[in-house]
């Protein structure tokens, strides 16, 4: 049984420790710990855990804890995972894995440095049973080729802080991820686009956003970010291949005839939508750490170029240009698969 | 250009009338007659037509007219057709083609003796483009032999004088006559179940309705008949064979995503349902007479067989058992096809 | 930690071992028999257990044995649940719970004798999200009240030892359960129809079958149950109200367009099709255990019910003739729900 | 009854002869010219008409032609177009309207000078049900104002001549045309984004493209134009708008589950795609002239600016770079709605 500690008790923090207490094999929250500390004792009675640190460098240190969920403020995970690495326990460090690419890159290198993969990023999309059908079938050739991933992530809406770069790095970056991974290759260079905006949107939100990522051999991704979509959580995904495309379903169970319509329900939320990504990502990082194996789920490495991606893609909403990606060479770090 | 004569202008004369006026080649209305002048009279000024007769043997008379759509009442079938034949007129008779299946009979037999045959039963399914395309995967094989076919048949409401056994011959009947031409068979026994009425129907309408045909060659066609069923005009056909199933989509044309749900409209009518249907319904029926070729839409003996396939459905529901079909043999007839 | 003993290691009770083993929270496999030491020690291998048992009985003995999962054959059924009882342990037994009515009674009865409610009836559907989402739609009253269910069940084969009685016990059995479930009623009659059987059945097996039940109140369920329908295995369920429908969708999670079609892929085996039922039944009847209230899935009752409503249906496919249910009182039970 | 002559006897010219022959109202072809005396001929035979011209002029000056469908190459469309013009006679022309903006311009200043609209672009998808559908709940407001709108246009090969630019002024001209319609705004700017190549097409041919057009409110509009996309004949359109979204449909009529999936038919060409539009398309198109009012469909203006669009996306395809569009006023026009 496999002791678990959850930094950070927020939404995030709090939904990892009920998977990981109430459908998860294997594994148990032994510790909790939030700046804030009821947010902490919270979660930790829902959780049936005693266990509360104020500061999660002390959670880490504790030895009952085996491994390590982060679900902290960004601002505190490259500390947080550093801190893990070097007390050489496997982490699951919520994406961003820090807040530049910079920063995500002294993880790479520390990472690199220990000569063990210990960093899982919670990019939870490689999980979904669609996402991983769809990259079944694409591997499988069910469709040749690709040459265009036609993406949408639309949010019915966000809070209010949400600004036009977060609709790049907090939204549009599990895109960056996950066609990253379906591709298997780096994206290059990103250009965005901006329409009239929303009237739904606070004033001076640039939403929705459509953006043009490239890839190393040439292929092209474009992604629909689109926060205040009102309608529902919406997340669409069409690969389309030089035989064929595969796309993703809505993630619907029954229609309903009524009122002279046929419906099919669309998540409200991403947890709604994201539930069994969540759990699987979960179950499958408990067992490969039970096995001494290599998480599934993304690297260091991956959490690393999802920063740089953003980085300019931000830069692209900022200067109407086409913005190239520097990335750091795989060279120095370990393999990412 | 062939000279059309419409007798009956209530609803579907209307409808015919309308479809013959706008969007039909070779063909023009000529004379129109209804029992009420005044509905005659709007007809024939809404397709720009002079001649208007009170009795439609009158018009079935008149040399202008080449071809004669009948949809008035159905106690007037029986004796129009009758003129039509005598006549020597191709006909289109809205169903059912009599109102018993000893009066459809005696159609049959008059056009037998005459030789030709000149009746077409307004049976309009055989030329909706699922119906069609569904026969044409079928006959060629996509799902090996059939061995079951599910219906449904959704009506939002009736008017207020429907009553239990129009059910079965008013609605059912067209999937009696379309399971039919599906499978090519003859229905032979009709076994009719009716749960708790809905309690949105008058009191005494035992609606809906379940019906269990069995055909000649031992295959088995269920039909739920629901002629309340108020969210929709919603017809359904799922053929299961030995290697497969194929079903009849709704015709939607978009999806509307809004509110939480991804929503395909239902049709509110049978117009609007089966209204390319009754297209090509007649525009073959008049592109058949001008190349002096047989109709290809349901004959005389389908209108009998519907007729006697309803008796007997009928029966079951008045009796609470299963009762057989007596069907005249074809033998004396003019070949079906 | 929950301690759990497998009674069976065919192919149900290792399909349970490796879920309880690798995905459940809060129970371990502690014992493993079955009556094929070979079949015992690989199950028991796989999830690393090295206690095992010829015999089904001393394993219900084992002090270490918390709650006991009964996959062996369905002779045995009775006398382990039954064993169980008198242990005081919880007890999940695939279904069917025994092999007759009578014998599921005598269980109904020796619980209810006991006073506390231990058996859970391995009807899984009732996990399955698509059929918990149509329940908790029908329930929230999205189409009014229902009248008609219509189902099929189809798998691609089955075994050569396979009856045309079994289409009924082993196949049409879950949709006994499901739609008694999902109505919150029970069947009092039942009807079958066989059409022309298959040619890919083997001779004498009549497959498929149509099987008409009616509910106390009157309702009507109708069920294809076809276990040679080679394409696939497919699970339909569409519940008429008198507002609207619902219907169960297929678990497609992608859309492959290529070669002129769409196609979504349509499950080959029931553990694809219903692994995340049997994953939910266990996980929730381990949950409901540890907190102490009682499991919530199909009780003794439920089992006994569809054991009395196949004997029925049977006789019905014996005879060509309706066939009442005949239940004992619950009055003598614990209440079911 | 109006008399119709067709010039150009090709795919187009015989497509269009067959269905005012066979299904349109009210219209008849009364002559067809082609500069290929033998594919004159042909359609001729086919539609029963004896007058032939070597000289669409001619057909034009005809006295018992009342209107014109031009469907000869490019090259010819403006000559032919101006000659109708000149003859008073409305006209139908296939697009493009003429091979450039400036040519284009020049039938839109001519139509002006003679004050009477005449001009009819064979725009088909105007007329599609689909279209016309998402048109008419775009407008209803039932996903409130637009913000963008997502296409795929998939041809599954193309003739060896097909040239890069072809993809945009053959290919994408539909879509440019069919979203001015729907937004009912100008597109002001495009760039034109060419991915790796599918290793299906000729060497050199830049196919697929992914083109952004932005327009005079600042909608954007993105378009995949893939013209060797092999799997079938495949059109896609999604509007997003503030509320949610529309998404055309595939036209199924019919679902096949066999072989362990379940199959929607995807046309194959796109005569069997847009048949019902062009058909639409013509019976509109004769009914307005009959009643003395302005065809429903593209008009000169919609054909320049089709053109206009066309040429900078060409440019922006050769240079890589964002080219806005220059239109003309249209003030000097007549009023295109």
């Amino acid at each position: 049984m496999l002791g678990v500690g959850i930094i950070g008790a927020g939404l995030m923090g709090t939904t990892h420790a009920r998977i990981l207490g109430a459908a998860v094999s294997g594994a148990e929250v032994v510790a909790v710990s939030d700046a804030l500390r009821e947010s902490a004792e919270r979660v930790a009675a829902e959780v049936g855990v005693e266990t509360i640190y104020a500061d999660g460098l002390e959670l880490i240190a504790d030895p009952r804890v085996d491994a390590v969920v982060i679900a902290s403020p960004a601002v505190t995970h490259e500390p947080f995972t550093l801190a893990c690495l070097e007390a050489g326990k496997p982490v699951l460090c919520e994406k961003p894995l820090a807040i530049s690419a910079a920063a995500s890159l002294r993880i790479v290198e520390a990472e690199a440095a220990l000569g063990r993969r210990l960093v899982t990023v919670g990019f939870m999309r490689r999980f979904d049973p669609g996402y991983v059908d769809l990259k079944a079938q694409l591997d499988a050739g069910a469709v040749g080729r690709p040459l265009l991933v036609h993406c949408a992530h639309r949010n019915p809406h966000v809070h209010p802080h949400f600004d036009s770069a977060m609709i790049i790095t907090d939204t549009a970056v599990h895109e960056i991820d996950i066609t990253r991974w379906l591709l298997d290759q780096e994206i290059v260079r990103a250009t965005v686009f901006t329409p009239r905006p929303t009237s739904e949107a606070p004033a001076g939100l640039r939403d929705p956003q459509l953006i043009i990522f490239e890839t190393e051999d040439g292929l092209l991704v474009d992604v629909e970010a689109f926060v205040n979509a009102r309608y529902g959580y919406d997340i669409r995904c069409e690969v389309v291949g030089e035989a064929g495309t595969i796309e993703l379903l809505s993630p619907s169970t029954v229609a309903l005839r009524s009122a002279n319509a046929e419906a099919l329900a669309i998540p409200r939320t991403f947890p709604e939508r994201f539930g069994v990504a969540y759990l699987h990502e979960l179950q499958s990082w408990i067992a490969a750490i039970e096995r001494g194996e290599e998480a599934p789920g993304a690297s260091a490495w991956d959490g690393y170029a999802a920063a740089a991606v953003s980085e300019a893609a931000v830069e692209s909403l900022e200067t109407g240009r086409p913005v190239d990606v520097t990335l750091g060479t795989r060279a120095a770090t370990i393999a990412a698969r």
